[in-house]
C-alpha cells in the first residue's frame, strides 16, 4: 500500500523526498510549482501561446521593436540600392537619406503610400512591392494575436485568503469561498480539493486524499460558494490539529471546472491553502442582502470572518 | 436537516430571509437577480466582454469616439510640431491649421495616405509613423471584436410566456413550451427545472427541489419541445394548489443545454416562472400540421392554450 | 403506454398522424424535414450565420453589391457637396463628375489613396474620414466572415446510398457504411440508430424505436466503419418482412457525433434511409488491402454488395 | 467469438490478413498507416485545413504565388486597357509599360497606393476598385489562415521512445513516460492502451486488447506521468515472452486525450509501440529533484532507464 502511494506520487513528477517541509506543490496563482530542466527550445516555446499570454506592456514593447526593425533592414535595402531611385528624397547627406528611406518603408509597410516618396524602377519596386505584402501578413498576424489576447478564456475566479476549519452542522469542516468578480456567468461549476500531507508514520514521503464535500458541482453559480469538506468520520482530517497540520505541512491542491457562458467555453482555476493559510474557529461572515425583489453581495468582504467555537 | 437547506440556499448567494414575498432568483431574461457589491473596478469588468456583449449602437459610438479622440490627440501633436513641417497645409488660421492636421491624422491613421499632406521633417516622420502603427493594431482589434461579437454563441430559445399545470397521462404536470426560432440547428438539448418555494412550516425559509422531467434529454429538437413534470407521488407539487403556490412565492427556475450544431458550440439558456405566470387547467394547442412529406409548425402559436379539466 | 408514445412524439413536432405513406422525418441531407411558420423575420434570421453558410458566390455578390451600393452612396454625397471640393476631378459633365466622385469614394474606402483627387473642404475632408473609417470596419468584418466560413466545422462523414439486411454471425443484421473521405482525423466517434414506423395495431400513429447497436462507439476512425444492428430476440425488426418495411413506411434516423482532432471541435452528422433505400440479401464487400507496413482502402468503393443468404 | 473479433476488426478499415509481419496501424507520430483510393478530390481536400496544416514554407510560398500571379493578371490588364490611360507610367517598351502596370497592380492590391501611377478612365478605375477591393478580400482570408496557424490546438506531448517491461509493485508491468514539453498546461489528462497481436492460435488473425491500466486519469499533469500497465492475472501480456511478442507481431496503439488550458481546448495525441520498441528488464530513472520550495524535473532525461531484475 505504501509502495502504491509513493509510485502514484512520483508518477506526476512531484516530489517524493519531503524531509524538510516548506514544500508547495501548487503555487497560489495556480500555476505549478515545478521547473523543467533539458527541454529543448524549440520544444518548450509555442510562440504564439507566449504573445498571446505575455503582459501587454511586453506585447506592444515586441510588436514595436519589430516594427522598427522591419524598417531599419528595408531603409537600408533602398539605401543600398540607391535613394536617387526613389521620388522625393529631399535628404543630402547618408543619415538624411537613410532617414527618408526609414519612413518610405514605414509609409510602405503600413500600406499608407503618401506618394510624396515612391519608387521608380525596378529593383525599388520589387523591393516595395516586397515589402508591402509582407506588412499586410504581419498585421494579419498581428490582427490574430489581439483577437487571441481579448478572447482567451480564462476562469476569474477570486479564493478568500484562508481557508477556516469551522463548526458545519454537528461536526467541523473545511471551508474557503470562492467568488465570481467579473460579469461572466459562470455555470456548471465544479470543485475538487486534494489534501496533501506528510505520512504520519513516515514523514519522509507524502500522502493524498481527494476530500469528499458537501456538495462538488453547483449548476448556477451567481457571484459566492462557500466550499465545504465535512470532516467527519471518514475524513483524513479527524482527529487532525492545528499543530499536526503546520507540522506534516500539509496542503489543500483546490481544482475548479467552469462552463463560461460569456464564451462558451470550458475554464479552468486552481490554487492551494498550506497550513499556515488556514485559520481555526473562525466562520465566514453572511453577505447576501435583500435588494427590492432580488438580493446584493457584498463581494468585498469575501475574507471576513467572525470567532466561533469549534465543535 | 433544514439547517442544512439553509446552508446549501445561503451558499450560493441567494436570499435566506424571504419573509416578504416576491422575490425572484432568475429573472425572465435568464440572469441572476443579484447585485455585486465592492467589486474593484478593474476585477469586475473584461474590457473584450463588455465590448462583445454591448449594444451595436453604443458600440458604435464608442468606436467613434476613440476615433475622433485619438484623431484630436494626434492633430494636436503635428500643430505642436508645426504644420510648417507637413506639404500641402492649406490652412492660415490655427483653427484652419488644426483642421488640415485633424485631416491627415485621419488619413494616416486609416493607412488612407492621399499624399497631399505628407510630413516633412523628423519629428512629424516619427509621429506619423507611430500613428500608422497605432492605427493599424486598433484595427486589428476593432477586427477581433466585430469577429467576436458576431461569432458569440447563444442560445436562442424561446420560452412560452406562462407555465401551464394540465392533465398529463392520468395525472397531472406542469408544462411549458421552448421553440428554437432560428435556423440554427439545436441538438442533444437538455433542460432541468428546480421549484423554488417558502417552506411550508417556516415561510422565512426557502426550499429547493430538482423536478424529476418525463423526459430531460431529447437527441434531435426540430423545433418545438413541450418539457413536462409529472405531478406524481413524489412530486412537491402534489396536493399544491394554485393558492398556495401565489402564497408561497414558488419559482421553477428553468435551465436548458444544447449543443449549437451550426457553431459547433455549447450554449445555455435560463429563463424562470414566477407563481403568476403559471396557468391552471389549460394545454397547449397542438401546431404540427402535414405537408408533403414532412411536417410544417406554426411557432407564432407557442402561446396557444385550451381550456381542460384537471385530473 | 400507447398513450404515452403519442405524448412523446408528439413533443418534438414530428407527425403524429401518418395515415399517408410517405412522410420523412430527416432528409438524406440531414436536415429536418419541418417548416417553421409565424417566427418574425428578425427573430429567425441570425445575420453572420447565414452569411457564413450561404455559398461562396451568394457570398461574393453580397460583397460586391454592398460595396457597389455603399459607393453610389458616398459618391452622391461628394457630388452633392461640389466636386470643386476635390483636387484632381477632370470630370466636367455631371456622368463624370459622379463617376470620378465613385472612384474616389472607392479609393478612399478600401484606403488605397492614390491621392490623384483628395478632398479639400471642411464636408469632403469629414466625409472621407467617416468613409474610410468605415471601409476599415467593413472589412474587418469581412475578415470575420471569411475566417468564420473556412474555420466552421462539419462532420464529412459520407453514406452507404443504401442500408442493407444482411446475414450477421448466426443471424441477420440491418448495416450501413460511413467513411470520412477527408483528411480531417475523426476520433471519439458515436452512432445511434432510431427506428420510425407505423405501428403494427394502429397504422394511424408511429412508434419510434432505439436500436441496439453491435458497437456504437470507435476511439479511433481511421477510413470506414459498418454500423450494424444486429436483429437479435429483442429488436423490433425481429420478424418484419421487406413488405412490412414498405407498408408500415420503415425510416431509419441515423446520428452521429465524431471529434474532429483538426479543428478540435465537436461535430455532428444526421441522415435516414427510409424502406425503399434497404436491400435485402447483400453484403458489403471488403475493401482493405495490405500495403507495404500498412493498409489501403478504396473508399469509393462504399456502396460495392455482393448478393448473400439471408440466415 | 472468433468471427466477432474478425468482424470488429475488419469494420475498422484495419487488416484482417496478417501473415507477414511488420503491420503498424498507427505511425509513431499518431497518423493512421492507411491509404484511401478513389476519394474525388473535391471530397478529400479541405482547403483551409490544407493551408492551416502545411509547414510554414509551404503556407508562404503559397501566398507569395498567389500574390505574384494575381498581379501578373492585373498588369496584363491594365496593358490590354492601355497604359495611357494611367498617369506616371515611364515606361516605352512593352516590357517597361507592363513593368510599371505589374507594380501600380501590386500598389493598388495592398491598398498601398503612392499615387505616382493612377487610373484616368473608366476601364482602369474599374479595374483599380476591383483590384483594391479584391485585395482587402484576400487578406482578410490571410488574416484568418495566419491566425488558424496560430491557433491550432495540438497536444505536443512527448513520448519515451521505448516502452519498457519492468518490475512494478510484486509483479511486472508494461510502461512508457509522457511529457509535455511546452509551457501549455495540460489538466484532466486521459490514457487509454490497445494491444494489437496476432492471434497465438491463427496467426493469419489478428486479436485486439484494451489494457487495464494503473491509473488511467490525471488531473493535474505538471510535468511527466508514466504510464503502467500491470501484468496482472487478467492482462494479455501474462506470459508472454520478449520472443513471443516479436513473433505475434504486437503493437501497443497508445491514446492520449487532454484539456490543454492555455487554449481552453480538447486535445489529442496518438502513438504506438512495437515489439522493437519494448525493452525488457529495464526501469525508468527518477528525474525529480527538490528545487526551493518547488521541484525541478530533467526532462531531457525521459529516455533514462537502468537495468533491473524482473519479478
Amino acid at each position: 500500500m505504501r509502495t502504491r502511494r509513493k509510485i502514484r506520487y512520483e508518477d506526476l513528477g512531484l516530489d517524493t523526498k519531503t524531509g524538510n517541509s516548506g514544500y508547495r506543490a501548487l503555487n497560489k496563482d495556480g500555476t505549478f510549482n515545478v521547473r523543467k530542466h533539458n527541454v529543448p527550445f524549440m520544444e518548450r516555446i509555442n510562440m504564439f501561446h507566449s504573445l498571446v499570454t505575455m503582459s501587454w506592456p511586453s506585447f506592444f514593447t515586441i510588436l514595436a521593436t519589430v516594427y522598427f526593425v522591419i524598417n531599419l533592414f528595408f531603409a537600408s535595402l533602398y539605401v543600398i540600392i540607391g535613394t536617387e531611385h526613389l521620388t522625393g528624397i529631399r535628404g543630402t547627406t547618408t543619415l538624411e537619406k537613410f532617414m527618408d528611406s526609414f519612413f518610405f518603408s514605414a509609409q510602405t509597410i503600413t500600406t499608407l503610400g503618401y506618394g510624396q516618396v515612391a519608387p521608380l524602377n525596378l529593383p525599388t519596386n520589387i523591393v516595395a512591392a516586397t515589402e508591402s505584402l509582407m506588412g499586410l501578413l504581419l498585421f494579419a498576424l498581428a490582427t490574430g494575436l489581439m483577437y487571441g489576447r481579448f478572447s482567451k478564456p480564462y476562469a476569474s475566479i477570486k479564493y478568500s485568503t484562508f481557508g477556516l476549519i469551522a463548526p458545519y452542522l454537528d461536526i467541523n469542516g473545511f471551508m474557503f469561498r470562492v467568488v465570481n468578480p467579473k460579469n461572466n456567468q459562470l455555470i456548471e461549476v465544479e470543485a475538487s480539493v486534494t489534501l496533501s500531507m506528510q505520512r504520519k508514520d513516515n514523514p519522509e514521503a507524502r500522502e493524498f486524499h481527494l476530500l469528499e464535500l458537501e456538495r462538488s458541482k453547483v449548476i448556477l453559480f451567481p457571484t459566492m460558494w462557500t466550499i465545504v469538506h465535512p470532516i467527519g468520520e471518514n475524513s483524513p482530517l479527524l482527529g487532525v490539529s492545528a499543530e499536526d497540520m503546520m507540522k506534516r505541512d500539509a496542503e489543500f491542491l483546490v481544482f475548479i471546472k467552469a462552463f463560461d457562458e460569456s464564451f462558451s467555453q470550458t475554464v479552468y482555476s486552481k490554487s492551494s491553502y498550506k497550513a499556515d493559510e488556514i485559520k481555526w474557529g473562525e466562520k465566514f461572515t453572511y453577505l447576501t442582502k435583500r435588494n427590492g425583489t432580488g438580493v446584493s453581495i457584498d463581494v468585498g468582504g469575501i475574507d471576513q470572518t467572525y470567532k466561533v467555537d469549534l465543535n
